[in-house]
């Protein structure tokens, strides 16, 4: 056996041609991983979500045996790549639903229109000042009758231009400081960053070269992650770029990515994954932009509690298991190379400040970018992902709880679920006659549905009485409701003649219900603990990556958001980069999302008594209780 | 030639038997350096101070023509070090006048005194609050009701305990913070330093380790390194120790020091040098102490700006040259590790702040301590070293100077001059008949003659008539004037029956005067600036390294101070260490040197018009105005 595992084998991944040698016995879905390959993996490699199929073209392997394969396709050699071990040099092809084009990731709903504008900033609601600043200072030198050391002239220079109480300059800096000013005659461009009360000397250098100072904004999803390149002089977007977190591969939900890290000791290589994806659209961007990493000063990043802790290697452990707690919400900002991010080497790296464990960055940057802390009505945000964040209140008080949605508004746990990528079916009609209109994204052929086309999906179907109030298929001949290998299903594309064939299917109807189920039961408890009712609602604001055209009365249709008029919900898109934006380039904004992290009142759904009757009266459609959904007309009013 | 420099010869130094294999061609200065054997040297190895002398007992070597051997040394082989290379294997003796024994340096005249005395805190002048902190916290560990963050709930634990409003973690304990927490129940100790307004986390360990912090106050001399272990939960000097400062081979002063690193490009083995003597030090007192260096979390220390700027490895050049200005006055608290002194890897470094390039945190620490910065009254204090630096004001002003008074107090350009080391004279009386009684430090053989050895000579010799008030000597048959090498010289002590011949030259006298010329000036300077005449003056303040039986009455006969009652004239001694140690032990002891050296206005008298008259008319004993000087009795009233 000892002998054995020296062996090495060659996999091949087709249609991309990628080589790997491993040790016989690898597991291929880790092959597919050390060779930079995709797989759509939501359990992190246990092998009972079925989603890392692969096709063996040729070789030898051992399986083991599974029920998540139909037998046409244990007919055509597909395995569950994490369940797969390789024995022999073998050639594999990677199914094209695995297939993740970067270059068509929807950025951000809005990215185009906030390109030339800076959010909350550029709008006058906050002052451009942004956390770290470029200051263009020309000095007299010393003489004798002026001999202020050069330290304090540094300081008397920046103070100046800047308000800057306490100050505080690295030793290095202190070391070369007087040769630097020397040798440029006391003209020097200070770079300056904001560290809590502190400012600190960042850098200093000869000449002018205060216009050129950019920062990246980041907002780091459990799925993708989406990096806007700021201009820090003129707080401009000038680039935006996305990819896929490459975490992916150890868990479609940050519960089972701690519970791989843990597992597997991988805290360190979880890191690296998403340092390596923010390094990787820092390149991108500058490269793009031409401009030189040294003159990005600044990363801020926005994302969910355990995305800051992977990314810093925080301790994320006790995020999934009692008491469900994190190591740090505030985290101090730190120099940006200390967490491998490579940018210039004093740069800073600022993380919007969490809630709680389930709360973190990305909602406090989407109550700041809404602005409901600071109006007098009620206001309800929700933010759907693979969590379901909500946070209700006003200028006064502000509540929030976070429901475990599960990740199926992003496609995950439906069959032909998929990511608000090329191909995605983003909009969908059934039409009088029963026939089928649908959009996807770039036009091209469909070949899965993404969340705000699963909305109209479960919407649709609902309106039209396909499925009853529960979610089931109700048998309705004018309808393409069919028996497939999971129960009932309902065909969205026929397959043949090229396409591939796209169902709804039971469990998956399950499934969403029991996504927007949750959402809708923590709105309720915070509803009903703050006695608010659905009348008090003065404005609702559904934040997440769904895609460009959400129809938001959908939302109401199925049940996920309380019934107001449509005229109050807003679709808000990617809330957490425009908040990360927003904070770059204002300290006063820094110190407003502070203030509403430290400031909103957690509920912890998982104790709260009233949660899970919530959830078992929202799991229909749109509820069981109709008197809260006046304006919903049912097609049918069986259960 | 190049064939000949690949040559090695060994060089022996007797008595101490050490040996040194060094290239042909290498001057002896640097071999001695090299072998690590001390050879007083003022001009830094440019041949003119005639300090570097040592007998060649055997071998071949080459010596530059100097005129600053007499005949007699000549014919004995003794040859400057600086200027004579090595050409063969040989044999030296270095001369018993170099020797340092630095088991008897004398570190300050109160050491003893304030060994359990931690100065104007114990005193309850400034509240007991030291910079560096270990604080034992019995945390609760989170629950499902109690969800704070780990690195939230420190911050909690400690504001319980301290002030600390504004706090900061570094990423290393931030990243092992959780793990930490939970491995010991979150029963902690939580070490914290105050940076500027910042509070920051420096280290958590598990467990209670509160009773072991320890801190080292070192005084930077120019000559000598006084560093005092301090137990900072009790607010008590434990122990002391001292050395000199081993840069001393690259000149006796600290322009020489700057020249030398300068035209020799070794500023860093200058601060190697400083650093070296500092952690033999901090290793001498934790070993005699058994203190584990790790639980040594924080250094605290007060020099001269060059000194400083010799520590840190600052630009120093421009303190020797216009606009004479410092590189930082102001340095802020740093990783002690960084500058390269060993302790806790995280323990910080503090430096007292300076005023200007020649007068620096040593001064503002004699400030703090005389506490003259509170008093109603008008006070002055002179810390006689190498410079003598002067300080005159009350609650409402403070002004400052520095006179470059030359070393001769420190026993440097005096033929028998030395520092107050063992065998040094340092108390002296002429007696009525002529003859002399004297005492020595350690009560040994004399060798030499210290600072209050030469105050109390010179002004003997002055009362007695010996020199009249232009320190020329007077012919009288009572006393032991005889024609030596230099011109007139006074035996203080006979050589033959194994005594060393110790007398004091015309040159001497003449440095000496000049060196209390000097110091008078400036306060003349500063004096007349301020218009404060000798009877505004309710207190004088006299610092320095000068042994411990000053006769302050002697520094008014020479005219070195101004002429007040003697009861107002106060010997502090080693005001630095002091000052150091109370800033250690209290935050506002800090914010008060802060304010000090903000506050004081520097005087810079090479450029002041008036300086050099009143230097010329100082050159005097007392005065050329006797009217400046009512109580002194001249033996003689001719010029």
């Amino acid at each position: 056996m000892e002998e054995a595992k020296k062996k090495k084998c060659v996999v091949r991944f087709e249609p991309s041609g990628l080589k790997i040698e491993v040790p016989v016995g690898t597991v291929l879905l880790g092959a597919a991983n050390k060779a930079g390959i995709y797989l759509s993996s939501i359990c992190g490699g246990d092998g009972y979500c079925g989603k890392c199929k692969i096709v063996i073209d040729q070789g030898q392997f051992q399986s083991r045996p599974t029920t998540l394969l139909t037998p046409s396709e244990m007919r055509e050699n597909v395995v569950l790549a994490c369940q797969t071990k390789v024995l022999s040099d073998m050639t594999v092809t990677v199914p094209r639903f695995h297939t993740l084009e970067t270059s068509q990731i929807l950025m951000d709903s809005d990215a185009q229109r906030i390109s030339k504008l800076a959010g909350e900033v550029e709008a006058g609601v906050f002052k451009f000042d942004p956390l770290v600043q470029k200051l263009y200072l020309e000095m007299s030198p010393p003489t004798v009758q002026d001999h202020t050391a050069d330290h304090e002239r540094l300081y008397l220079a920046i103070r100046e231009r800047a308000d800057a109480p306490v100050m505080q300059t690295g030793f290095r800096i202190l070391q070369k400081l007087s040769s630097m000013l020397q040798s440029c005659g006391y003209k020097v461009t200070v770079t300056i960053g904001r560290r809590g009360e502190t400012t600190e000397v960042i850098e200093v250098e000869a000449g002018n070269h205060s216009d050129r100072n950019f920062a990246v904004a980041v907002d780091i999803g459990t799925t993708t992650v989406v990096a806007h390149l700021v201009d820090l002089t003129k707080a401009t977007t000038i680039d935006t770029e996305a990819t896929y977190n490459s975490q992916i591969n150890f868990g479609d939900d940050y519960i089972r990515r701690i519970m791989y890290a843990e597992e597997n000791n991988a805290f360190d290589e979880m890191q690296n994954r998403i340092v390596g994806d923010v390094n990787n659209l820092i390149v991108t961007l500058a490269t793009r932009q031409k401009i030189d990493l040294q003159d990005i000063t600044t990363v801020i990043c926005a994302g969910n509690t355990a995305m800051v802790h992977f990314l810093l290697n925080l301790d994320a452990r006790r995020i999934r298991r009692e008491p469900y707690v994190a190591s740090a919400n505030f985290i101090p900002p730190i120099r940006a190379a200390k967490a491998g991010i490579k940018i210039n080497e004093r740069g800073l790296l600022y993380c919007l400040p969490s809630v709680a464990a389930y709360v973190g960055g990305d909602i406090v940057a989407g109550v700041l970018t809404t602005r409901i802390y600071t109006k007098k009505g009620i206001s309800l945000f929700a933010d759907i992902g693979t969590n379901g964040e909500v946070v209700l209140g006003n200028r006064d008080w502000l509540v929030c709880a976070s429901s475990s949605a599960g990740p199926a508004f992003e496609g995950s746990g439906v069959k032909h679920g998929m990511r608000a990528g090329a191909g995605a079916i983003e909009k969908l009609i059934i039409l009088g006659d029963g026939s089928i209109e649908f959009k996807t994204i770039g036009g091209t052929r469909p070949v899965g549905i993404c969340g705000s086309g699963l909305l109209d999906t479960l919407a649709e179907l609902f309106r039209v009485g396909v499925i009853d109030r529960t979610g089931r298929f109700a048998t309705n001949d004018k309808y393409q409701v069919t028996e497939g290998e999971d129960g009932l299903q309902f065909h969205l594309v026929q397959g043949g003649n090229g396409h591939q064939e796209i169902v709804i299917t039971q469990p998956d109807i399950n499934n969403l219900v029991r996504s927007k189920a949750g959402v809708f039961a923590a709105i309720r408890v915070l509803m009903e603990s703050t006695q608010i009712k659905t009348k008090d609602l003065e404005g609702v604001y559904l934040a997440g990556g769904f895609g460009n055209f959400l129809n938001v009365a959908h939302a109401v249709t199925i049940g996920m958001l309380p019934d107001v008029p449509v005229e109050k919900i807003h679709f808000v898109g990617n809330t957490s980069i425009a908040g990360a934006k927003t904070v770059l380039l204002s300290r006063k904004a820094l110190k407003a999302a502070e203030k509403i992290a430290q400031s909103m009142t957690y509920f912890d759904l998982m104790s709260h008594p009233k949660y899970m009757d919530e959830f078992v009266r929202a799991n229909f459609l749109p509820h069981t209780d109709l008197s809260l959904f006046p304006s919903v007309k049912l097609a049918t009013e069986k259960i």
